[in-house]
């Protein structure tokens, strides 16, 4: 290894040690000091790699969100109807998140409190940058809708959709998390989430006329691929 | 002032000064030394108060949350339709998260990840019961519409749309808050949430048949009472 893949090496086992210690420790509770005795380095290694141990959250989250890069290609080959491809892909952030709970409170962390403006400047960039993927695969799956014929409404309003979307599902995963003091019942099950998704659309005039396509989604959202191991999951690999 | 009225009062004071504390050092930054001091008490005194750091920011929560009691009674007196009343009481919420940034991140922090677990029991207990009204008073108002015969679905598929309703809601405050990595510019707008909430009724078969609705709405909203003075916002106040 050179001197580059060394580093890449060392960041990936800091990596998978920082979310091992975050599961013993709790999301917002580990610290560096418990990561650095788990990647058998030092604390001053640490901050070679990250400017804080938000920008270490971050880095885990963007790990996380990455996989969304390759499943949008994936799924973009799939038989799918643009209303069923469209719900399919919102669902499968539940799926993702669902994995994993100590990703998934990271993810709410950096993404929605005030930890990610202690990241460093290129990875608020990345993370921002993943967001706008999801958004612009969701738009232009409605694009594709509306070539078809299937969506009679502006542009405008097709960026409104996505935006209202996409708050639902981040609704259904934090009112039925684990993680929440009063979880809702009523949002536990992913059909819940695909009619709800359905019903939006519907409202905006992108309907399936037949009933197949809940188990079209359902299908499509088994191929959602796992975790990469040697990315984050052991500890020892790298 | 007797002894519990003393205890009251200090406890107020304590609560003031947690809340100045966490505007200048962060909702998740401040320490109980530095609460100790704003409130010129020492940190033992705290404990005698909170089981926890956590559990004052629960009680910070709570004393926010509870404003939604006395609102939901004068809600009921209003002349509102019950899609009017609904859609009103949950925009209510949007309308108090956004008065305080601090507030609304505490709500998040409490509500939404671990941190509720080191809370005290009966703290806990109070918090649930506080969601539990709001649901009991959205689920309330659609049984009036039933009743009325505006709606015409059972009392399963009501829980159903109370639990997408407030889903849709805490989508909406996290991905426009000011705290978000990544804000969704579409869902700034008080009227953007109105229409999402009025298409989600629509869809069930409770809509207004005239547009007026909406002016309603925001009169109805403009009457949220400000946060109580003595409660949290004066730290010299008790």
């Amino acid at each position: 290894m050179n001197k580059s893949e060394l580093f890449k090496a060392r960041e990936q086992r800091i990596l998978s040690a920082a979310l091992v210690t975050a599961r013993g420790k709790g999301a917002l509770d580990f610290r560096m000091a418990d990561v650095a005795r788990a990647a058998e380095c030092s604390v001053g290694t640490l901050y070679g790699h990250f400017l804080s141990k938000e920008d270490m959250m971050a880095a885990l989250v963007q790990i996380s969100l990455q996989q969304r890069h390759e499943w949008i290609a994936r799924l973009n080959e799939m038989e799918l109807t643009p209303m069923e491809r469209f719900v399919t892909l919102l669902a499968s952030e539940r799926v993702r998140l669902l994995r994993d709970d100590v990703l998934a409170q990271l993810e709410l962390l950096v993404s929605h409190t005030e930890l990610w403006r202690r990241a460093a400047d290129q990875r608020q960039l990345a993370l921002r940058a993943l967001v706008e993927e999801l958004v612009k695969a969701l738009e232009g799956i409605l694009q594709d809708a509306r070539q078809q014929n299937l969506l009679a409404v502006g542009e405008a309003e097709c960026s409104t959709l996505v935006a209202r979307a996409r708050a639902l599902l981040l609704g259904f995963q934090l009112q039925s998390s684990r993680q929440t003091l009063a979880p809702t019942a009523e949002l536990a099950e992913t059909d819940g989430l695909l009619d709800a998704l359905a019903n939006l659309l519907a409202g905006a005039g992108l309907a399936e006329g037949h009933t197949e396509w809940r188990t079209r989604c359902r299908e499509a959202l088994r191929q959602y691929p796992a975790l990469p191991e040697v990315a984050i999951q052991a500890p020892n690999a790298a």
